[in-house]
C-alpha cells in the first residue's frame, strides 16, 4: 500500500513564514459598494473628503446669527435692539451662519419685540455657539487610508466628508472541499433513526465557513468528496481556479487513502506537509496554479487550529490586514499537565477566578473532541521548548469567551448531573446573567477541589458504606478547617441499565444471581460502585453470585454501551445513560446529590442566585419532568448527623 | 418659547440601571432556524444531542478492525493469519467498528496474503484506534445552553450532535428616526456641488445601524423627520408599535425645537433626561407603550456614546447576553487634562508604545469631532469622582483598535503634511503593515516630543531667520544630549490664497501693499508666519505696508476660510487649504520640510520600513503628482551646517 511520508516536519513558526508568503499570492480586485454597506469591509485606496464639515460656519445652538461687533455693549441696563434681516437672523443647530454674522446667541437669550426686531442683554464674543467650516474634517483631507477595516463609526466621518460609494477589496472566495467516504451530509443523518447511521455528519466545512465568514471572506462550500482520487483531483483543479484559497478537509494523514498530498504535488507544489503542533500535525501547505491550498486535518478540533493559525493569517494579509489576537489573562494550572517536547500544544481550558485567583482546568486533550473547544474558556499554548506545566504553574490563558461572562461564572467542580443544566439554563435567564461552568471529574475530585479553593462549589453523591450516611462523612474527613454549608440538590434514581424490551424480564438487583443473567460493572471508588455493593450488602445478596461482577467498566455510557451491544444483560447506571442508547432502565436505588458550598461564598450575589434558582418551582418541575428524580426536599440545607 | 428644563440629571450608573430595566420591557419570539446559519444567533432553548458524537464505536484510522483477543502473541518471529469478514475486517476512518471487534491496527501494519487472509506482527490491545461511541458527546447530553451566543465552533457540535435547526431569539427590531430640519440625506449632498450646501448630511442613523447589526439587532431606518411636532409624534408611534426599542436621534437638548422629551413624555413616561457623561448629556431613556425610547443627541459623537453606555446594554440584555468590554491597557497621558466634577468624561485618544510605555495623547474633545473617534486608538474615562489627570499620570485606556495594531504603529507628533497620509498609505501595503499615526501640534510641538520622548519621529518646517537654516538650529537648541538623525522628506510651496480667478491679479507679496489689497495673517510662532516675516525682510517689504497684516489666524484652513467668504483678498498658506476651498494659489517660497528621528530608533525594523517607502520612486510619484511639491532631494539624511 502507497503511504505518504510526510515532509521535513516544520515547527509552527516556519509554517506561518509560509503562510505569510502564500498571501502573497492573493491579488484581490476592487469593488465600489455603498457606504451604507461598508462596514466590516476593508478600503481599497485611501478616502479624502470631498467636502468639508461642517460643510460651512454653522450655529451649534438654536437661536439668532450676529456679528459680535454689533452686540458689544448689551447689557441688562441698556439692552441694545438688533433690525432682523439686518444685524441677526435667526437660525437652528446646524443651520449655516449668514455671510458677514460670526456669532450665534442662544434663543433663550433673546427677546421678541415687536415688529422685525429682537433685543438682546448681554454680547456675543467673535464665533461664540459657531462650529466652524472643516472644524472636524477639511475637504481633500485623508478620511480613511488604504487596507483600513470600516468601523460603524467610519460611516460617520465617510458620509459627513460626502463619500456615497467608496472602493472597497473584495471578499476572497474561500473553496471548501470535504472529503471522506465515511462522510454524510447533515441532512442525510436523521431520516432514518440514529441507529441506522453508518457514517460520521460531516461538521468541518460548516465550521470552516464559519470562521471564514468571520474573517471577512466568502465560503464556498463543495459536496462531499468520496475517497476518489479523480473525483478529488478533479474538484481541487476546478476549485483552485474559481477561489482565491482552497481548503481540503481530511485525507492529509500518512494513511493509504490520503490523496491530498500526492494531488497538489501532482497539480502544483506541496511546500509543508507536518507541523509540529497539537492538534493539527497534518496539515499541508501548498499551491496550486498559484492560489494558496491547505491540507486540513479531519479531526475538527485539528481542522479548528489549523485555520486559526495557518490561514487565518493568509486571509487577513490578503485583506492588508493583522489577525485579531485574543485577550490574555495569567492563569494556574489546576493539575500537572505533561507535554511533548518540540511541539506546541493548545490545550484548551476551562478559566474560573476563585477569590482572587484565575485557575485553568485542562479539558479532555482528543483533536476529535468538539466539546473540548465549545466548553473551553480559554487555549494555553504549551511551546515546544517545554515539557508541560505544573501544578499550580500560572500562565497566558487566550481567552475564548468574554472576560466578563468569566468573572460571572460559578466553577463547580464534582460529579455531573444532568439536573445542573436545567439549573445553568435557568440561571442564563438572569439580567444579568448568573453562569455555571461545570467540571466533571468525580464526586472524590469535588471534595479535593473544594480543599484545594479551585472551586466555588462541588457536586457530591457519596455513600459512606459505614453509616449508610451521604456525603458528610467525606466532608469531615477531608475538609477538616473548611467551613461549607450542604444544600440537598436531587435525589436520583440508579438502576439496572437493560435491554429496551427487558427480554430477560429482570425487575432488581436480586435477578442479577439468576442462572444466565450476565452482568457488567463500574470500576472500584465510583459512586455507583460503592452504592451496589453496599446495595448488595443491604439485599445479602453476593457479589460472587453475579456473573461479569468482576468486568468493569469506566463510565455510565459504556456499561449501557455494553449492554446495547448485546455483551451483557445488565448494569447499574443511571436514567440518562440508558436513554441515551435507548434502552430499558429499572430503578433499584435512589442516591442523594448535594452542593458543597464553602461558607464564605454562600452569601455571594451569584450563590443567592444559584440558590434561589435551586429551590424555584420552576426548577423542581423541570426536574420532575425529565423522570428519574426525586424533588421532594430539593433546595433543603443540610446538616449532618 | 417654551424651553425643556432638564429632569434632575442622573449620574451614569444610575442611567445605566434605568436603561437595565428597560432591557426587561423587551421580549423577543424564537424562531427556527438551520444550523448552517446559526452562528452569532442567541439560543431561545437550550439544544440537546439528539445522536451521540461519534455515533457508534467507530475506526480511528485506516485498517482493520479486530477483537483484540484474537491478535495476542502475534509477533515479529510469529506472525497471526486472520481470515477477513471473520476475524478481520477493512475500516476507514470514521468507519464504524463492526459487532464484537473492538480494536483496529493500522493498514500499514498488515500485510496482505493470498486469498481472504491478512497477516499481522504485533497484538492489538483493546479499544486500539477506536473512538468510543459517545466520545465528544452522549445522545440527550446538553450541547448549548439557553441565552448562549453561537459561535462557528458550535456549528461542528450542533450537527455532530444530530441538530439541524435550532430555536434561536429573534434578533431585536430597533427603530432609528433622524430628526432635524437642517439635515440632508447622504443621496442629496454633492448633486448641486458642495458650495450650494445649504445643511448638514445626516449619518447618525447610518452609524448607529452599524452599531445595531453589531450588537445582533435589526436596524429599521426612518427617513428624516423635520422639525415637526406632528409628524415627529406621528412616526413615534407608528415606530414604537413595531420595533422592539426605538432611538430618536436629536430634538433631546434644552432647545425651543427639541420635541423629543415632551413627545415621550405626551406619549409614554420620561425615565431619565439628562446624565452626567460627556459627551452624551442630553440623553433621554424613556417608554412608550411599555417598548424602550430613547432620545439620543445629535452631535455625532455623544450620539455613539450615548448608545454604547446606554442601548448596547438593553439590546445585549434583551437576548441574555453580557455586554462586551473593550480590552483595558494602562497608559500614561501625554499632558494635563483638566475635567469637570461629577460628569464622567469619554475622553478619545492615541495610543502608542515608546520604548516601554505606553503613552495616550489626547483628541479633540468637542461632541461634533467625529474624527475624534475615526482616529482614536482608545477612550479613557474620567470618573464623575476626579478633577482631570496630570501630565505622565497612568490610567486605564479602552481600546478602540487591536492592540498588535497599536504595537505596530510608529508614532510621530509634529507639524502634519499631506505627504504623511501618502506614506501611511503606502506603508499599509506592507506585509504585515507597518501603521504611522499622527498627532499635528506643529512643530515646536514635535521638537518637545522628541525631547520628551513621547514620539518615534516628528516632522518639522521650521526655519530659523537668523541663519536662514531650516530644522538644525531648533534641533541644537531643544535636542542636547538626544542624538537623532534628519531624514528630508519634501520641499513645499506656501503661497498666497486667493479668489479662485485671482481677481485683483496678485503674483507674489510685494503686490500686498498695493493700495486696496487686504491680508490675513498668521499666528506669531506659527512656521508660516516666521516664513512670511523673513521672506518679507528678503524682499525689503514693510509689515507695516500690508492691511491686515495684524489680524491673526491659527490654522491654514481659517485663512482660506477668511478668503473665501470676501473679507480679505489674500492670506499666506499651503496649496492643499487652498483647494480645500476651491480657492486660487500663487506660490511664494519654497519650505524644507524634514523628519527627526532619534537614532535609537532609526534601525529599528519598522522605522526602516519607513525610510524604504520615502525612499520608493512610488511615493516619489505620487508626491510629484499632488502639486506643490519638490521631490528632488526626498529620502536624504541630512547634516547641519
Amino acid at each position: 500500500m502507497k503511504r505518504n511520508i510526510y515532509l521535513k516536519k516544520k515547527t509552527l513558526e516556519e509554517a506561518k513564514t509560509v503562510s505569510a508568503g502564500l498571501a502573497g499570492l492573493i491579488h484581490l480586485e476592487a469593488e465600489m459598494i455603498s457606504v451604507m454597506n461598508a462596514s466590516g469591509r476593508v478600503t481599497d485606496e485611501p478616502v479624502f473628503a470631498k467636502i468639508s464639515s461642517p460643510p460651512f460656519h454653522c450655529a451649534a445652538m438654536d437661536g439668532i446669527a450676529v456679528k459680535a461687533e454689533t452686540t458689544y455693549g448689551a447689557n441688562e441696563q441698556s439692552p441694545k435692539g438688533l433690525l432682523i434681516g439686518k444685524e441677526a437672523f435667526f437660525v437652528n443647530t446646524g443651520n449655516p451662519v449668514p455671510p458677514g454674522m460670526d456669532a450665534v446667541i442662544m434663543i433663550e437669550e433673546v427677546h421678541l419685540l415687536e415688529g422685525q426686531s429682537v433685543e438682546i442683554r448681554e454680547g456675543a464674543y467673535p464665533w461664540q455657539h459657531v462650529r466652524s467650516m472643516g472644524e472636524d474634517m477639511i475637504a481633500t483631507e485623508m478620511v480613511l487610508p488604504a487596507n483600513h477595516k470600516i468601523t460603524p463609526y467610519d460611516l460617520g466621518a465617510l458620509l459627513a466628508s460626502g463619500s456615497r460609494e467608496i472602493l472597497v477589496k473584495m471578499r476572497p472566495r474561500v473553496g471548501i472541499l470535504p472529503t471522506g467516504s465515511e462522510l454524510l451530509e447533515p441532512d442525510q443523518n436523521l431520516s432514518a433513526g440514529p441507529d441506522t447511521l453508518s457514517g460520521i455528519i460531516e461538521s468541518n466545512s460548516y465550521v470552516l465557513s464559519g470562521l471564514v465568514n468571520e474573517d471577512g471572506g466568502i465560503p464556498v462550500r463543495h459536496d462531499i468528496l468520496e475517497d476518489d482520487r479523480v473525483k478529488i483531483r478533479e474538484a481541487l483543479l476546478s476549485t483552485s481556479e474559481n477561489a482565491d484559497l482552497v481548503l481540503v478537509i481530511a485525507g492529509s494523514s500518512a494513511g493509504s487513502e490520503d490523496y491530498t498530498r500526492s494531488l497538489i504535488e501532482e497539480t502544483g507544489e506541496v511546500l509543508v506537509h507536518g507541523v509540529s503542533m497539537m492538534p493539527g500535525k497534518p496539515t499541508i501547505l501548498g499551491r496550486i496554479k498559484n492560489r494558496p491550498v491547505i491540507g486540513i486535518p479531519g479531526y475538527p478540533v485539528s481542522a479548528i487550529l489549523a485555520y486559526e493559525e495557518l490561514v487565518r493569517p493568509i486571509l487577513h494579509g490578503a485583506l492588508g490586514l493583522i489577525p485579531p489576537e485574543r485577550t490574555k489573562i495569567k492563569a494556574s494550572v489546576t493539575r500537572k499537565i505533561p507535554s511533548k517536547l518540540g511541539t506546541e500544544e493548545f490545550l484548551r481550558v476551562k478559566v474560573g477566578k476563585i477569590g482572587d485567583r484565575i485557575f485553568a482546568s485542562p479539558l479532555p486533550r482528543g483533536s476529535g473532541v468538539i466539546t473540548s473547544l465549545t466548553k473551553a474558556d480559554g487555549i494555553i499554548r504549551i511551546p515546544p521548548s517545554s515539557e508541560g506545566l505544573n501544578e499550580n504553574e500560572e500562565t497566558d490563558a487566550e481567552l475564548l469567551r468574554p472576560l466578563e461572562e468569566i468573572l460571572s461564572t460559578l466553577v463547580m467542580v464534582g460529579s455531573h448531573d444532568l439536573t445542573l443544566d436545567i439549573l445553568a439554563n435557568l440561571l442564563g435567564k438572569y439580567r444579568p446573567p448568573v453562569y455555571l461552568s461545570s467540571h466533571p471529574v468525580g464526586s472524590l475530585g469535588g471534595i479535593l477541589a473544594i480543599k484545594n479553593r479551585v472551586c466555588h462549589l462541588a457536586g457530591l453523591h457519596l455513600l459512606d458504606p459505614e453509616t449508610g450516611e451521604y456525603n458528610f462523612p467525606y466532608i469531615r474527613q477531608y475538609l477538616k478547617g473548611i467551613d461549607v454549608k450542604v444544600l440537598h440538590l436531587v435525589y436520583r434514581d440508579q438502576g439496572l441499565i437493560v435491554q429496551k424490551t427487558n427480554p430477560k424480564g429482570l425487575q432488581g438487583l436480586k435477578d442479577l444471581t439468576r442462572k444466565g443473567i450476565t452482568f457488567i460493572n463500574r470500576q472500584k471508588g465510583s459512586g455507583t460502585r460503592v452504592l451496589l455493593d453496599h446495595t448488595l450488602e443491604t439485599l445479602s445478596l453476593k457479589p460472587e453470585d453475579i456473573r461479569g461482577y468482576e468486568k468493569e467498566e469506566y463510565t455510565h455510557i459504556a456499561v449501557a454501551s455494553a449492554v446495547a451491544g448485546g455483551m451483557v444483560d445488565a448494569g447499574l447506571g443511571i436514567l440518562p445513560a440508558a436513554r441515551a442508547m435507548h434502552l430499558g432502565f429499572i430503578p433499584v436505588a435512589k442516591e442523594r446529590y448535594d452542593l458543597i458550598i464553602p461558607s464564605i461564598y454562600f452569601e455571594d450575589n451569584k450563590m443567592r442566585k444559584v440558590i434561589d434558582a435551586i429551590r424555584s418551582d420552576e426548577f423542581k418541575t423541570l426536574v420532575s419532568r425529565m423522570g428519574g428524580y426525586d424533588v421532594s426536599r430539593t433546595g433543603e440545607e443540610l446538616k449532618g448527623k
